[in-house]
């Protein structure tokens, strides 16, 4: 096996519950690659590309991260979602994908859309989620427009999703929804306490983010056909890594 | 307008969010109509058809339902939820459906699954919940098989929803999930304290009844392709009505 058949892999955990998205509350595995072509300064998963988690990627190959996914999971689960990071960085992920679907497991991908990879369709669940202003990347239209254009043809099973801290980004969340209004649109409230240790604390702050993005949203008459939901694994668990 | 005409409807509210099962988080507006087939000991909307609420029920056309809603809504929705009681009980709701399609509004329907109706099958999101042994109700699991089975064969949108209190209830959860193996199915953290005034106490409630439903399904080899959600509702604003 030569090196272009393994993958970094930052953490491989579940089952657990998918907190957050299109397929929110599904019982799901999670393999977490590393390295990123984005540095969100609000990123919940840094330590998958700032360095500061450097020292836990492993070079899996695709039979290997399988290996582990049912070493943890047993028969006790039928989905996987792949997230980092940005999983899009890796060419050949369609090995992973193809292993999942021999074994009746269904795969989803989380990336933010910056760029296209063949592999995007065989994934059964694809969430697509351009960071908005307050991430301080800048997403490129041209590439989003261009995904959305070629998942729409393919008639496959996708959606977008905006984190929204606060007003500038609810607006690009609105442009969004403007550019692409046949997509299904999931606005999320953003965690903007990463710090914070006591779960307790933080779900407190949490519950008034998401609130505050309700109540914006049912004002709003152009936000209409959309999805508002928190993050369901930080209403549960804090900001604890793994779960 | 003879009486054929008129739908009891308890309440009408809205834009929300939907805070629960398969469009968890969509904004909505809700129409409540009156009257039910069951008497669910732990009912959430028990006024519907235990008398308490017997004084706000209007006898309404299905122009006067859609006009209230766009007095309520106005621009800024494009969905209604019909909830009850049981809507199924009305005959004629595809009146009221066609009138809200013709205005770009898509339907969805939440139903415990004890009868068909021809116009289920213009629902766009369609939810069938039959209740498990802690209700105290007994499902028909015959007039169910028939329902999935149409709603299956016709292609619709729809999904199974098990409102789950203890082992009893997710071992049914488990008897609707091997049954019917294709449908999507959402499992839902029962609220058991009704009564409980205070949304920060019933939030912790609620969010140890979650973690524990989360942490059973986990746990579980039967229980794969299953959606576990809470209530987002009644964790943002407790046992409050009409929200």
């Amino acid at each position: 096996m030569t090196a272009a058949g393994r993958f970094p892999v930052m953490e491989i955990f579940g089952p657990t519950v998918q907190g957050e998205g299109m397929v929110i509350g599904r019982k799901t595995m999670f393999v977490r690659t590393a390295g990123c072509d984005y540095a969100c300064s609000w990123c919940d998963s840094a330590f998958t590309w700032d360095g500061t988690g450097k020292r836990d990627i492993r070079m899996l190959t695709a039979a290997e991260i399988v290996s582990e996914l049912f070493r943890l999971g047993g028969e006790s689960f039928s989905h996987v979602t792949l997230s980092g990071g940005n999983p899009a960085l890796l060419a050949r992920l369609d090995e992973l994908i193809a292993l999942l679907h021999d074994r009746g497991i269904e795969v989803a991908l989380e990336t933010q859309g910056s760029l296209w990879r063949d592999w995007f369709l065989a994934i059964d669940d694809l969430t697509l989620s351009p960071k908005p202003p307050s991430s301080g990347m800048n997403a490129d239209w041209a590439v989003l427009d261009q995904l959305v254009a070629k998942l729409t043809e393919l008639n496959r099973n996708y959606s977008l999703k905006v984190v929204v801290f606060d007003e500038t980004d609810l607006a690009y969340a609105g442009e969004v929804h403007r550019r692409y209004p046949h997509a299904s649109l999931y606005l999320q409230s953003g965690n903007d306490d990463l710090a914070e240790r006591d779960p307790a604390v933080l779900l407190n702050r949490l519950l008034r983010r998401y609130e505050w993005l309700v109540q914006r949203v049912m004002d709003s008459t152009s936000l209409k056909s959309v999805r508002v939901l928190p993050q369901l694994h930080a209403w549960l668990w804090g900001n604890k890594r793994g779960v």
